[in-house]
């Protein structure tokens, strides 16, 4: 166990990010007392019966009127609302951070709505899984994933230095990079990669001549592996690619001319410069493994088949 | 132990596929002598160490003279060559298979090389990894996934049953459809997704204001899924992109016009059609995994962080 880093922390949304802090913080000790709060009376009531906080306020100014820490944790278009909610109700010298993963207009919003002398520290852990709401939470979802800061003319030093203190506490390695930056970084490694995903799965669902029973029956050749992603939480990404418009844009720019250029390559059967993509693409997995942020067993060590059979792990 | 379907079994190709076959035929009984050959000298001295086959023979000639099953497992490309060059020293009533990804082109290919009288099964197991050669085999790679048989004016009747036994006696379950709705439904399932896995890891990989080093740090965030199958075997996949053009750029357009249309949406903030399409986009997985062709673990219940901590698959 650490040793509290804040003592009454508030997580305003508890879906896969919120409920996951909740269960990180109070498992490693990292907060004396844990409130939380979810837009959806619904979530309140399951959070609840879960149990992962140790309050469920009934609403946003109820949940934070205590905090030393206030986490934003909901889908970026619902962050500045939040944020004019709250406004009135903060205590005094409390810390506010976010976990978006758009940050330059998630900025914009919050600190336009929270008093100027609110310490704020936007924030994004690259870290999440495919399930959301409540229940899909655990505590050791932030372990050996990066969390990256983005400070702003609001973040002070000493609420910098808390906030990467919690994400250290949570087992996460912390970057500090400008928003723009980050918003670019992102645009590539996560927004891009989804938008992608929920295309080609939309693609085949929509083909007549290939049922979509088919489409399930033999997505091992490959189809598959995009659907994990393409069952993320459809307002959360909703929102991202409204806030991170520009960026996304321009990669999917840069996306569609590399995509004419191989549909040329294949038109005109220009083996070699196939065969020259396809091992350069192979070196970037080679360098995630060894950078530690996937598994080098095939296949993702996914069992098959309802857990049955398929590829072991250890073959 | 199933009874042996056939006696000597010729295995031509020892990458993954081929491997794999070897194994899972001895672990499971289903041949009394496995035969294997590779054109790569380097590969049959690897495949001989390894041990996965009774004999390794030096010629695709010597391979083949005693075997009442051969498999073509060699890259799609090169299963016209292999027929020919087997042609003339197979047994009478021998039966030929093979197990490549496009089929088509692979029977017109074959059969012109191979005698009138030889029956050919032309087939496609729907199963695989993203590592290759001979060291990367398994016995259970087959289990509780698809093979496809598609049988052309070659394949007799008892040929056909012998092979599906064979499949069947791997774990496999065996649909047979004709070849053209076979090089359609891949085209969809697993050639289009290898496509666009090795593109947007090509693009991502040439970005110049984000480094390499920051697209693997932060791959976490959904790009390091595409990374797998975009690590694929570069001359498999450079020849079926050649052998089954037509279909693989039919497919491409759909995508392509569907992408357009996604990105109007984010240009133009349509955020209720984006959360449409996203939400339609998750009903596919579950199919998937409805039909234990996917794990529902959360993020493939893969082990994070060089397996010392992440997301647990019990969580």
């Amino acid at each position: 166990m650490s040793r509290p880093i804040f003592d009454t922390v508030a997580i305003l949304g508890l879906g896969l990010i919120g409920s996951s802090l909740a269960h990180g913080l109070r498992d490693k000790g990292l907060a004396s007392r844990v409130v939380g709060y979810d837009a959806s009376e619904d979530v309140r009531g399951r959070a609840k019966a879960l149990g992962f906080c140790d309050e469920i306020a009934a609403t946003p100014e109820a949940a934070v009127a205590t905090a030393d820490l206030v986490i934003l944790s909901m889908p970026v278009g619902a962050a500045g609302a939040a944020a004019k909610a709250i406004a009135g109700a903060l205590k005094p010298g409390v810390v506010v951070t976010d976990v978006g993963g758009v940050k330059a207009a998630v900025i914009a919003k919050v600190e336009a709505a929270l008093p100027e002398d609110i310490a704020f520290v936007p924030g994004h852990p690259i870290a999440g899984t495919e399930h959301s709401g409540p229940e899909a939470g655990f505590g050791s979802l932030f372990e050996g994933r990066w969390a990256i800061l983005t400070p702003s003319e609001r973040t002070t030093d000493e609420a910098l230095q808390q906030v990467s203190d919690l994400w250290h506490g949570l087992g996460s390695d912390v970057e500090i990079m400008t928003p723009e930056h980050h918003d670019l970084v992102l645009a590539t490694t996560s927004h891009l990669p989804h938008l992608i995903a929920f295309n080609i799965v939309g693609t085949a669902a929509d083909m007549e001549e290939v049922t979509r029973s088919e489409v399930i029956k033999f997505s091992a050749g490959g189809f598959r592996d995009f659907t994990r992603i393409a069952a993320s939480d459809p307002v959360m990404w909703r929102d991202i690619f409204l806030n991170n418009k520009e960026a996304v844009l321009e990669m999917l720019g840069r996306f569609s001319e590399d995509l004419a250029a191989l549909q040329r390559m294949i038109r005109w059967e220009d083996g070699d410069a196939l065969q020259d993509l396809f091992t350069r693409t192979r070196a970037i997995r080679r360098g995630i493994i060894e950078a530690g942020q996937e598994t080098e067993a095939p296949d993702f060590g996914r069992r098959g088949a309802g857990d049955t059979g398929g590829p072991k792990s250890d073959s």
